[in-house]
């Protein structure tokens, strides 16, 4: 695979991930009322920006922190604390976003998870919390039996692409979604793109960027910790 | 990473690829009037039906080809020639997909290519036409050069995977508006869950299922083919 200059990499990562939650914001900064947490459309207002900052941008920094070069070196356990930590600060964004949305539902005497869009956003949701339960029991609990953390090591990588698939796919179906039910004015509706309507066309589709770079980054073999062979490298590290 | 038989597993992923296909065209058969070649909404019902068949099921058997254990031994070229005629194949349903939504669209005065979606499925379609026509010049040209196999094979495999991911996200995406767009009927609207809001979700969740079950098959590392450092393996098969 051709290599690029890993930090070069994620610096435009780190810029791609912040314009999605400006955009995410300015979109429902400037379009649709701005922000409150009472109910109303403005407390929906925040799933998107939570879900974005979470589940995408915050979660996409997370599964790269082993691709940084100088985690290659000395103490693993620092950098698996850090995974830990930033995986579990998402998740909690991910948890206040699923409030605001559900909030605003009930509030407004709306029915909770009839979309699609809920269903597959749900399931991402869900794989996530298993995934990081799992992840903390099998390489961060001291008792936690070597054969355990080779055999979950693989499926752990493989639903580390996989839940951010699955985030990008919820996000793009949300903001679509979202569109057809905002952009109602019969002289300007969705269909005939008012400038709302690209702005968050362009969001998902940096969004849809922003996630395949991450993929990208997770998948070049040269970017991928060496794996040691030492009996320190196959013990838990919380001893 | 747990490894099953392939074979058994390709037969699940061939049930579920099936019902895949059948359930799509018993929603469009059952629930949208069936089907026509007209310009009326009967001619948009054959989009999803050639889109799940051919850029989601037809594309998940190609890209399993050389995980068929008979495929390692012997000559590459007939197995080489299977994945370009089944993803070829893919693609000129994939075409009539979109032809049968642009066809719809231009007789009915609705605007093409203003959704999320539309950007996205594009977008999946345009990675697809590319990956074709560079896996064609790369790996069955007589006069490719070795070197241009050795450093484009990794990037057609990614590709694989994230084409298939893209349409996954694609097709829930298209499925989610389809169903706010269809079930406006206010005694009975999409959020109180009809009989067609559950098929179709359900439908879409299976799409996730199928998707996902291949995609784990890609990255199984027991059924990768393994690779022939001999110099027939680097060299064009169509010599």
């Amino acid at each position: 695979m051709p290599t690029f200059q890993f930090l070069p990499f994620s610096a435009l990562l780190g810029t791609l991930g912040f314009l999605c939650v400006v955009f995410t914001g300015f979109w429902s900064h400037h379009w649709r009322g701005g922000f409150a947490w009472d109910g109303s459309a403005k407390m929906f207002n925040w799933h998107p920006v939570f879900m974005v900052t979470g589940m995408l941008v915050l979660y996409g920094a997370a599964v790269l922190v082993y691709r940084v070069p100088s985690s290659w070196v000395g103490q693993k356990l620092p950098w698996k604390l850090l995974h830990a930590a930033l995986t579990l600060t998402a998740f909690v964004l991910v948890v206040l976003g699923l409030v605001a949305v559900f909030g605003f539902h009930n509030a407004t005497g709306t029915p909770n998870m009839y979309s699609l869009h809920s269903w597959l956003g749900l399931t991402a949701v869900l794989f996530f919390s298993c995934q990081w339960l799992m992840g903390f029991a099998a390489f961060l609990l001291p008792w936690s039996p070597a054969w355990l953390r080779i055999i979950y090591k693989p499926i752990h990588v493989f639903f580390g692409s996989t839940i951010l698939a699955l985030a990008m796919a919820a996000s793009i179906s949300g903001i679509n979604e979202k569109l057809f039910f905002s952009l109602t004015n019969k002289t300007v509706p969705y269909a005939r793109l008012p400038p709302e309507a690209w702005f968050a066309n362009f969001l998902g589709m940096l969004i849809l960027v922003f996630g395949l770079l991450v993929l990208w980054a997770l998948a070049t073999p040269a970017w991928k910790r060496p794996e040691s062979e030492s009996l320190e490298a196959r013990q838990p590290l919380l001893h």
